[in-house]
């Protein structure tokens, strides 16, 4: 019937952006609303009026997220923030979203109800309805997809390809958080498994173990932004890790960057854990990862207004695409970043 | 943090219809903009020109789909097809899908490549175009979860809960074909696993197997039925047993319907295969699903008009919900129907 294909390439040498650059290259656009296909955090579609944004996450048990430690609550708190996410990235507003579960008889009506519970609620947070979906049962895992819909006038659009040269690096809220979370959770999984005798010690972890459970799209700065009337260059959402992130943008924009240690937004508990963790702070906040930050162009004549939005800090500025993409360490040193984010594939 | 559930429901009991139905009550409309949340085969957006709708499924390994038997081409073409099959559902035309796969590291590039091949055939055949997704590893199966949106022009959209008393019941094609393809594919597999040697035997099957592999969204009676003018006043797509659709739509509708055995459209090698593997026709056509034809109600006015389109049958009517939902054997005996169709949950 097909014929079949005599060379194997490796999915784990190629690695997910591999294999997503891959498909883009044999996926065509037909209709003329499809403004942007794959490459960016959504899809674009033109309604004449506005834009339509589109955008799909798969979460599934065992590699996104662990049930050991992970209440189904948060779990479909988070599933829903993660999407809202990128709408936010394009510079636009969430509004509907579809769910498909595949779930194994093993869980209850009441489990599926606080996972439902958990989506409603952050549904609600972000004035979003969930208008669908599917469910399924599931030999395996939990599965969780989640498509979000939203909107963005034309002209507001960010894609992320956008950073012009000395337009400066802005990110929201802290870096790392998430990561660190992660590593007390599975240190006190660990804890648990060698001795089920030990309860759980999470005392002084509140702020990042919330940050890895319970992330927050940051529709507040989309909203902030507009109040200031700055429209990013460029912008794109932290779920992999600022270094890839800012690949993404570099990339996308045919740039390079030079980002400031001293400038990263580290939270006070994020630094104090890596500490005792023997964690560099700024390997997390560059490669941990899931905190959901928005990282953002914009021209330097906007310098001034963004300095009036609290949560925002300024940390670094776009080159030319030939002085490549570096971090300035604390003694001024220079060394060229690598994308070393989270990528399941090659795991 | 949130307080833990006493009780508990298994999903078993409840299956995929009753957790959908409960979720239903617990799921709040926001928007203006939601016309439709969960309930139809797509949610429905209002975006004034238009209506847009969304649809989403989850096709998992184990579940859905055998990989032993199933070409990843045609895997990828199905997928596409049981979404494009729900937009067509409410009279609409699709434009636009995102897919999300979980896949493991045993998959090669060129797997993935097969996929993807299948489901751009399917989009190309029906002017679709995939603008975005999600691509992650899964510790499990296979995972695909497409999200299809399309639109529809306002007064033109079909709802499962139109259909009035004395309306025709109208079918597209044929039904029982996907159902005895499975039996035939899931027969050869076992004979192979008994004995490796043994070259499964394909003859004379190749209607019903391309059914189950290969089946096909029906656009082309969408069309069909805007150029006579006829607007369906109920429809639902074939998936999971033409008894379980005449339950969503007389459901949704609050009627009942009578059903002719006699009336039913059933292929040749369908009907010759049930009877070599004794299995009743009629019961592959009612309750075996997967068949992706359109299930849809017209006003008697409409008869003289529909009996213009080729591949359609009228096999029964709506009656008053009083009457409940019967078919009418072919010795004219009255059987009350069973919504005995395929549930994923319940199995």
């Amino acid at each position: 019937m097909f014929e079949n294909k005599m060379n194997r390439t490796e999915l784990s040498e190629l690695g997910e952006f591999g294999l997503i650059r891959h498909l883009k290259t044999i996926i065509p656009v037909r209709n003329a609303s499809t403004v942007k296909g794959i490459g960016d955090d959504c899809a674009v579609i033109d309604r004449e009026s506005h834009f339509e944004l589109v955008t799909c996450d798969l979460l599934m048990e065992g590699v996104h997220f662990d049930l050991s430690y992970y209440p189904l609550k948060h779990l479909g708190y988070k599933s829903v923030m993660v999407n809202l996410s990128d709408i936010y990235a394009m510079n636009g507003t969430p509004q509907q979203i579809v769910v498909g579960i595949g779930i194994s008889n093993r869980f209850s009506l009441e489990a599926i109800e606080e996972l439902y519970e958990g989506m409603l609620l952050a549904c609600e947070r972000h004035q979003v309805d969930l208008v669908g979906g599917d469910t399924t049962s599931s030999h395996s895992g939990l599965v969780i997809s989640i498509t979000a819909i939203g909107s963005v006038a034309k002209d507001q659009i960010a894609y992320r390809s956008g950073a012009g040269e000395n337009d400066l690096i802005c990110v929201t809220g802290d870096l790392g958080g998430a990561y660190m979370g992660l590593q007390v959770l599975n240190r006190e999984k660990q804890i648990f498994l060698d001795n089920p005798n030990i309860q759980p010690d999470l005392s002084g972890t509140d702020y990042v173990v919330e940050r890895q459970l319970k992330p927050e799209a940051r529709g507040e700065f989309i909203a902030a932004l507009k109040a200031e009337s700055i429209h990013p260059t460029s912008m794109i959402d932290v779920s992999d890790g600022l270094a890839s992130e800012l690949f993404h943008i570099c990339t996308a924009s045919n740039k390079g960057c030079r980002i400031y240690e001293d400038k990263l937004p580290i939270d006070f508990e994020t630094a104090t854990l890596a500490g005792e963790m023997n964690i560099n702070p700024t390997i997390a906040a560059l490669s941990g990862g899931e905190d959901y930050e928005l990282l953002f162009t914009i021209k330097q004549s906007d310098f001034n207004k963004i300095k009036l939005i609290k949560q925002i800090a300024v940390i670094g500025h776009i080159t030319a695409s030939e002085a490549g993409l570096a971090l300035i360490d604390k003694s001024g040193h220079e060394t060229p970043l690598k994308a070393q984010g989270w990528d399941g594939l090659k795991q």
